[in-house]
């Protein structure tokens, strides 16, 4: 069987009793390392806290070669996790499939995503939400600006967007970072953007979350990664008062 | 202090670590019972797996008289427990601006919410989801169709949509009835949705999914609440495997 279990937001203590209790029976036990990551705790904290072998595994292991994973899920029971709910990747979906396609049995359990943690943390609320989008590093001669036509297309209609931020090797996108790279692509067509909310380390004991327009968070020290960021559409009285309380506005 | 606890999405065992340890540090521990409902495990049940005490909050309690909770959170420390992630409901945003104008330390412990666990259970991937929509009950002389509004106008950009089926009291929306409501719907512009995904007792050990058209869908059998239903834009080709592989498509 193999058991994809979501580990939720920052730290070892953010899985579920029930996750914890599926890795504790588990033959075998993988970690995700590629598509995100807990912030708060390593690989080998975590093999400390469930008393067992914790064993990464990289893009090429889960996408090129999954032959091991599969067979032992064949065998015996495999735990898969991965930080936030699991699934929310392709790569997770393509494995279950490939699991699914040898009659291998498949299971989720799921954890907290940063995707609903936004709408606690911010307040904006979360039937508001449009399409979402992710933000990458900027390459030579590789400048895209859909994440900004998303934006626009949610702002048309009234609707907040989350915003992804790349996450390449150890390099994590900061907030200020996106901040100014969408504020450029706003100036290119002559508009600009009017809100952000940035949020950093959700799930941590001392998340940071502040909102304003771009100049205002290009100087908040944000701290460690993970970071995100919200464009908020035009915000209801309760949003504005929540963000006014708890994010600085 | 007062902390938001979010339960996850079926049973007891559904809780994170860190918020486990919340409530068993806590002074008071409370239950919202009105936005949503643990459905694997009663209030009784979860006295007895944390040990103490677990009082029921109503609707009311919250919003006409939450004195009594902020006086408590003002004296020691308060966990404040809901199904889903919590903040996902205005109530508890509301409940949290409260506390902080008293001057209240607030916190929030995220749990898993059925807004990202649908995307592991029908595969569709989560930043192709559009503006989400609740269905409510109709009623006498009232049958809102902004639900299909929304539906229409996210499968005009290809976006999928989380369409939140309505609880009332002790009674709940089904796929089926929410089908059925959404095909009126559609019939009455002429037009037809082509595809339906329904998630039953997502979290669970046995939870039901199902893609099809509506009259597939109107007999399936899914078994007790809660059901959710998602409304495909165009699938994508690892969409319509894995729905044909995990959801009987």
């Amino acid at each position: 069987m193999l058991t994809f279990v979501g580990l939720g937001l920052f730290d070892k203590t953010d899985i579920s009793e029930k996750g914890l209790r599926c890795i504790r029976e588990a033959d075998h036990v993988f970690l995700e390392c590629y598509t995100s990551l807990l912030m708060g705790s390593s690989r080998e904290e975590l093999e400390e806290y469930y008393k067992k072998p914790v064993l990464p595994l990289f893009r090429e292991d889960v996408e090129q070669h999954p032959d091991n994973v599969l067979r032992l899920a064949q065998e015996g029971d495999v735990a898969f996790l991965c930080a936030g709910d699991p699934m929310v990747s392709t790569t997770h979906a393509d494995l279950r499939m490939r699991a699914g396609a040898l009659g291998i049995r498949t299971a989720i359990i799921h954890g907290a995503s940063i995707s609903s943690a936004v709408c606690g943390l911010s307040g904006l609320q979360n039937y508001r939400f449009g399409k979402s989008c992710s933000l990458p590093f900027p390459q030579k001669n590789w400048f895209p600006t859909t994440p900004y036509e998303v934006i626009e297309k949610n702002l048309t209609q009234n609707l907040h967007t989350l915003v992804y931020l790349d996450i390449q090797n150890n390099r994590y996108m900061t907030i200020p970072e996106a901040v100014s790279l969408l504020d450029q692509m706003a100036a290119a067509k002559g508009t600009a953007i009017p809100l952000y909310v940035g949020i950093a380390r959700a799930g941590s004991d001392a998340p940071v979350v502040r909102a304003g327009k771009g100049s205002i968070l290009a100087d908040v020290e944000f701290g460690p990664p993970l970071h995100i960021l919200i464009i908020p559409a035009v915000l209801h009285d309760m949003e504005r008062e929540y963000l006014e309380m708890f994010a600085g506005l």
